[in-house]
């Protein structure tokens, strides 16, 4: 048994794995054999499906889905009322009108790595992997994968830059062993 | 009376009309004289307004706000986080800063056809019809109508080619009685 | 203590001051020295932060999420699922991997005004200033000023045109002392 906190309107499973300290706040849904690392913050009204997999120091916003496949690392920012997918082409019915079950679709796994952020209201497509401490601006439509720092925004969301770790967009330079410098850190990349 | 379930933390009003079989999970809101059919699945979070009417073997995923004046049909898949709308411009106030009333507005109506796929985070500018088996990508804004087994995507949405009923995009061919054929199925279409 | 109704799945902070005949729906969360105006409507699942100041005659649809930092001025039509932010560039961890604390990142303010509506499933980037009367179109990614009576929407929201306090789209007109007209109200506009 771990020491977190649950709201008293939140749905936890017991058959949930939760880390020290973390905080699952008001109308959120945990569900079986998914699992929170420790000093999580747990947003309202956010849904956690079954086996997903959060690490520690994750920040989770309002109203954000996370649907089964999701792995999300430790140090993720992920912005209110974001959205996951699991499935590339969903039906509810086949053509002759039979409800389809649950075995006949198949999960496309997504994973976003350390330290990255996912802007207000974006949404992610299956399948994709978004990169460490990389950035997603508010709004976008997420269908490729996201390198490391990289910086992406729009419908679909297209690469724009890099960003620092600590946030700010690089400049670009043009040295020997580097081509992106933070103007608030000085600490230089190469991409 | 009809059986179906609905989570102990759902509201759902005793004059919505509920399927068999249907479910209705946590934290939902059902309001009067709205109908669902059976074999349904409402997931966590949806808003179901009231009058809507919403067919059979329909799936509607996390948070989605279902409003008055839509009607969905059997089998259609609803995303996560999918907003439907009912009323082209609205204003809280008019110009001299009064309240506008209910009945100062226009309800714009809405329908949704059988089969169809509503991909997450997508919204549905209301006045439009989605046709049959048609499929919506994610993170798009409807703004007009998608013809059968049209697939749109984007802000605003623009048909991109058209989808089986499988789900699978077609391939465009050039026969005398078809012109598009699905990889997975054989199944061949003329549009 | 003023007379106001709250469902009863509504979270309501004692310390939250809400005005006469405001109405609270279901599954709501209005925290600690927020302050809501009179004859406003809180729809479903609306997540109202703490210190955030709404007037009067204020309608917030399903789902909302309006965090610190945000003025909602009278008379404010916010559509089902908008998302507001209040802060550009947020981060879980710094790089070496330490949770940030919540003096590390900056507040960004927003500014509604008297009369605007934002269409639903629309995300306003913190640190803009959306004009009076303004109407912001469904699915929109708001990254700039609106000016009052701007029609503006896409990703990210562009000028489109502008709107009669009553919601109609004007049409542009060439007189001397004015550039736009409604054909509804027949009322006239300089821009």
């Amino acid at each position: 048994m771990t020491d977190f906190f649950a709201h008293k309107t939140a749905e936890v499973s017991p058959k949930a794995k939760i880390g020290d300290n973390t905080k699952i706040w008001n109308f959120v849904q945990v569900r079986e054999n998914s699992s929170i690392g420790k000093d999580c913050i747990i947003s309202n009204g956010v849904y956690i499906d079954e086996g997903v997999k959060i690490g520690d120091n994750v920040k989770i916003q309002n109203k954000v889905s996370v649907y089964k496949g999701v792995t999300i690392e430790d140090g993720v920012f992920v912005g209110p009322h974001v959205c996951f997918t699991n499935d590339k082409v969903p039906r509810a019915i086949s053509e002759s009108g039979e409800l389809l079950s649950a075995s006949e679709w198949k999960l496309v796994p997504t994973l976003i790595k350390k330290g990255a952020s996912l802007g207000a209201h974006s949404v992610i497509i299956c399948g994709v992997t978004i990169g460490k401490f990389a950035m997603v601006g508010s709004g976008s439509v997420v269908t490729k994968d996201v390198s490391d720092h990289g910086l992406v925004f729009g419908n679909p969301a297209k690469l724009q830059g890099y960003v620092c770790s600590c946030g700010k967009k690089l400049d670009r330079i043009n040295e020997k062993r580097y081509n992106h410098i933070c103007t608030e850190c000085n600490k230089k990349y190469k991409f």
